[in-house]
C-alpha cells in the first residue's frame, strides 16, 4: 500500500519541511498532502512540487478532518501547540503516527500509553528548541558517558535572533521570526527553575529577565540568556541523574533583556485583563493608561520613577524605539495590554524582505574523567537566505522533516511518546544536518 | 410561624455578628442558629446566649447542610467567598434571604434576576469594607445630590490597621485581623482600576504598590493608599454616572507598600508554582531557591541588586524584621511561594492579647454647588478592645447584623442582589452604629 505524509499547517515554519519532504517523497513514490486553513497558502509553499496535494484544512468541520488523517500514514503537525492534543487524540483512534516540533507538555504525555499500545511513535520536540539542541546534547552527553566520564554541569542556550548585518537598524536586535504572542508572553504562567551545584533555584517573572547569563560567540559577539522553563525536565530526557548544574535558557542580544523588563515592569506585557478602547483610540491613548503621565515615553526619569527602577541609555533608545506614544489609531477593540504591545512590535520587529535571520544554539558540558576536569562547549550558527528563507525554517523544518523520513522508513523503533534523545534518532539527522550546514563547533579543554 | 435566623461560619469576624444577634433575637423570639465546621468554636463564640443553637457545618454533607438552610427565615453566610455561589444556589431553591459581608462578585450578580422573580432579598457587601464605606459614601453623595450639587471627585481608603500603640513592636506596622491568605495575595489576578479627570487607569501588580495616595488622619498620623480592584464599578452603585474622578483604594501605614513591594519584585507573594520541599527544609533554604545569595536577607545591597531597585533603610529593616533566613524547620509539603511568606506572616504578623487593632475609613468628595467649589472629607476610625474584640470584628459584623434585622423585620423594601446604597438600609444602620461608636466625623471646606 502507498504511504501518504500528512502535513498540517503551512506556515511561517513550514516552508523547509515541506521542500525536503517535497524533495523525498517524490523520487520515493510516497503521498504528500499540505493542509492549511488558507488554500492559497498550501498553494504557495507547493508550487515546485507538482505531486503533491494541497487541501483546506478546517479544525472545527470534524468529519472533513477526520478523514484527512485516516488516508494518512504519518502526520506532521505545525499547528499552534493547544490542539496537539485533539491531534493525538485521532492518530490514536485511527493508528498513525505523529510528529511534530512542539514541546511534549502533560497533555501529550497522557497519550504515552495508549500509543504504545498501538505500536504508534508519537515524535514530539523535533525542531531548532526543542529539537537540534536535544540531539546535539545527547550526542555530547553519550559520549562523554562512554568515556566514563561524569559530568558535573551541562548549560544550553539558543536564540532566534538577527544576523549582524540585519540587526542594525532596529536597537534591540530582535525581529519576530516566529510566533509573536509566544515572544510577548515568554516566562508567564510557573516560575522558571535551573540547578547550581545541587541546588534548585526558581525565577520569578518579575525578575525572570534580570537573571541573566552571557555567552560569547567567535565573529558574532555577546548575547545573554534567560531561564527558558523547567531546565530539570532535562535531567530525565538526558539521562544526567543526579547532575549538580543544569541551566537551559534563551538566547537574546546582549541588552535586550534590561529593557524587556523595563516593559514587563511597565505592565505592557500584561495578559489578564480585557482592555475595551473606542474608534478614535491611539497608542498613545491607550498606554496613557498604564502610565498616568504624557511623558512617560519621552522622557527617561519618569519612566524610570513610574517603574522604580533605573536603566541604561541603550534601554532608553530600545523603549523610544517602539513609540509607544504613537497617536496612529489602533481600531475599536477589546484587549489585553500584551497584544496591543504584539502589534506594536509585529511593526517594529518585522523582517524586511533581505533581512537575514540566525540561528544560534550553544551547549557547555562540565564534566570529570579519571579525576581531570573539562569544559566542552559547542556552537552552531545558522544565517538565514532572506525573509522567505528563514534559519529557523531550515531549524525547524529539516530536522522534523528528517524524523519523518526514520520514521515512514521504520528506522525508528521506540513507540509512545519519543523525544529525539536517543542514537538512532540523534546520528543520522545531525549527519544529514550536517549538508545543510547545520553543524556544532565542539573545543574540549 | 417563628423566624429562624442561621449564622453559617463562627470565625474570627463573626464574633461582634453573634453578640449583636445574640442580644436581639433573644428580646424578640426569634431562633438563632449558629453552625460552624468546628462546633467548640461555634460554642465558644455562644456561650453567653443560651437560646443559641450550635451546630456542626460540613458543607460536604450536602443534605444536613440543605437541611439547615431549609428551616431558616434568612441565612447570613461568613463562609469563604468562594462558597457564596453555592449557598446562593440553595436560597434560591428554598427561597431564603441571604445575607453577607462579600463582594457581589459576577458569579453572584448571576442569581440576580432568579431572587427577584422570588421575591427575595440577597444583601450583599455589608461589612466594613465592603459595607461601612457604601453607607456613608452614599449619604454624603445623595445629600450632595439634593442640593443640586456636582461631584467631580470621590475618593475613598479604607484600612484594617492597628492602634499607635500596638503598632510599635512591629516595623510593618501591621498585623492580621483578617484572612491572611487575602492580603498575602492583594492585587494579583485583573489590573486595578481607577480614573482621574475622565482618565480611566490601570495598575499591573508590578507597580501596585509603588502608585499610592496618601491621607493624614489627626491624632493617627499619615497612611498611604493602593488601588483596590475596580474602582469604576462603584459609579454605577453610587448612582455618580459621570464622575471624572474615582479612586477607591487600601489604607496601609506609611512605608508598607515600599517594603511590600520589595517581596513581591523577590517573588515571595508567587501563588502559580507549586514547590516539594524535604523534611528538613528550614525558611532559609526556602527562600534561597528565590534569591540564588546566601546573603539576600542579610545584605541591603544583594537584596537591591537582586529586585534591580533601591529602597529605604524603613523598608530593609521591615524585610529583617521577616527573618527569611530563618533556620526554624518548616515540614515538608508542597507550597506555593505565597504559603511560605503566609506561614511566616502568620508568625511575625500576630495580634497579641491586648493588642487593640484600629479600623481606619476616609472619603473625599470635591463638588460644585451654584459655581462654588467644595471639598469635604469625612473620616471614621474605631479602635478594638483586646485580640479577641477587634474594631474589624465590630465592623463587619454590627452593619451586617444591623442588615439581617431589618431585613427580617421587613424594612427593606428591594428584591435581588442588594448592595447598601440607598437610604432605606444605610440611614438606620449609619444611625445605629453612631451608638457603638462607629461614626464619621465631616468638615466642609
Amino acid at each position: 500500500m502507498k504511504q501518504t505524509i500528512l502535513i498540517l499547517g503551512a506556515g511561517r515554519s513550514s516552508g523547509s519541511l515541506i521542500n525536503y519532504l517535497g524533495k523525498w517523497t517524490a523520487s520515493n513514490n510516497i503521498d504528500l498532502i499540505v493542509a492549511d486553513l488558507s488554500i492559497a497558502e498550501a498553494k504557495r509553499k507547493t508550487v515546485e512540487y507538482p505531486h503533491i496535494k494541497t487541501m483546506q484544512l478546517d479544525i472545527q468541520e470534524v468529519e472533513q478532518f477526520e478523514k484527512l488523517i485516516i488516508n494518512s500514514t504519518v502526520v506532521v503537525s505545525m499547528l499552534p501547540h493547544s490542539l496537539h492534543p485533539k491531534v493525538a487524540k485521532l492518530c490514536i483512534k485511527h493508528s498513525k503516527h505523529l510528529a511534530t516540533a512542539s514541546y511534549a507538555k502533560r497533555e501529550i504525555m497522557a497519550f504515552n500509553k495508549k500509543a504504545k499500545e498501538n505500536g504508534l511513535t508519537f515524535l514530539f520536540e523535533l525542531g531548532a528548541d526543542p529539537g537540534i539542541d536535544h540531539l546535539s546534547a545527547c550526542k555530547i552527553i553519550n559520549e562523554i558517558k562512554q568515556q566514563n566520564g561524569v559530568i558535573n554541569s551541562f548549560k544550553s542556550f539558543t536564540g532566534a535572533l538577527m544576523s549582524i548585518q540585519s540587526e542594525k537598524d532596529n536597537p534591540w536586535k530582535y525581529k519576530f521570526t516566529w510566533n509573536p504572542r509566544n515572544v510577548v508572553t515568554a516566562g508567564q504562567g510557573e516560575m522558571a527553575r535551573y540547578r547550581v551545584s545541587d541546588l534548585t533555584y526558581y525565577v520569578p517573572y518579575t525578575r525572570l529577565f534580570n537573571k541573566l547569563w552571557e555567552v560569547e560567540f567567535p565573529d558574532l559577539g555577546i548575547y545573554e540568556a534567560y531561564a527558558n522553563r523547567n531546565s530539570l525536565d532535562y535531567i530525565k530526557h538526558y539521562q544526567i541523574d543526579g547532575v549538580p548544574t543544569i541551566i537551559r535558557g534563551t538566547l537574546r542580544r546582549k541588552g535586550f533583556c534590561e529593557a524587556w523588563n523595563a516593559l514587563i515592569q511597565l505592565g505592557a506585557t500584561e495578559n489578564i485583563t480585557k482592555i475595551t478602547i473606542p474608534e478614535d483610540y491611539s497608542y498613545h491613548d491607550f498606554f496613557l493608561k498604564l502610565t498616568d503621565s504624557h511623558n512617560t515615553f519621552s522622557n527617561k526619569k519618569v519612566f524610570e520613577e513610574l517603574i522604580n527602577s533605573n536603566f541604561s541609555q541603550e534601554t532608553w533608545e530600545k523603549i523610544k524605539f517602539l513609540e509607544l506614544n504613537s497617536r496612529k489609531a489602533i481600531g475599536a477593540g477589546t484587549y489585553t495590554a500584551a497584544e496591543i504591545l504584539e502589534k506594536v512590535l509585529l511593526d517594529k520587529w518585522k523582517l524586511n524582505p533581505k533581512d537575514k535571520d540566525l540561528l544560534v544554539m550553544y551547549h557547555e558540558v562540565d564534566y570529570t574523567i579519571d579525576n581531570k576536569q573539562n569544559k566542552l562547549t559547542s556552537r552552531m550558527s545558522l544565517e538565514g537566505k532572506d525573509a522567505d528563507h528563514t534559519a529557523i525554517s531550515d531549524t525547524v523544518g529539516l530536522p522534523l522533516a528528517m524524523g519523518v523520513k526514520l520514521l515512514i522508513t521504520g528506522k525508528i523503533s521506540q513507540k509512545g511518546v519519543v523525544l529525539p534523545v536517543t542514537p538512532e534518532i540523534y546520528t543520522p539527522i545531525l549527519k544529514e544536518l550536517n549538508n545543510y550546514g547545520i553543524h556544532f563547533t565542539e573545543t574540549n579543554v
